[in-house]
């Protein structure tokens, strides 16, 4: 279980960015699987660099698991305040 | 395999007005599953409808199969362009 996995955070950018983040991400190592993790806004850009990836330019991947959750943001004015995330693994067939 | 299964679509309304129809959908029938369909922007909403009914509603629902895909969508000035599906299944335990 010590196979090599690798993360990519999804933020601002477009998906395009990410897009290649993923991709560098599987040819610059021996990862096998890959993770997307966004939240919030974000979580729809995330989606998006997956299918991009998977349907343009890697044919061989495969959607993995799936998981979304909730995190606790701490809030500079003081209290917290629940934003939804989601993880989706990228898969080399 | 004919057991009842019921889909909240999701749009552009704020999460709660769909974590309405996710319970509605769940006690309006006999319906062991609520399969969520969003696209585009509105995918980060159903993820934040399928959350907030599971945390503060439904807390014997589970997240069941989640799947994300492409739809290509005709553009009124011609051609198509694509659009990140996601299909979240919600589960009474």
């Amino acid at each position: 279980m010590s196979e090599e996995s690798n993360v990519v955070y999804i933020g601002r950018k477009p998906p395009m960015s990410y897009v290649m983040a993923i991709i560098t991400s599987f040819t610059g190592s021996d990862a096998k699987n890959v993770t997307l993790k966004a939240r919030g806004r974000s979580i729809t850009t995330a989606v998006d660099a997956a299918e991009i990836t998977r349907r343009r330019f890697m044919k061989e991947l495969n959607i993995g698991e799936i998981i979304i959750g909730t995190e606790e943001i701490q809030q500079e004015e003081g209290g917290t305040r629940n934003v939804s995330t989601i993880e989706i693994t990228l898969t080399r067939g």
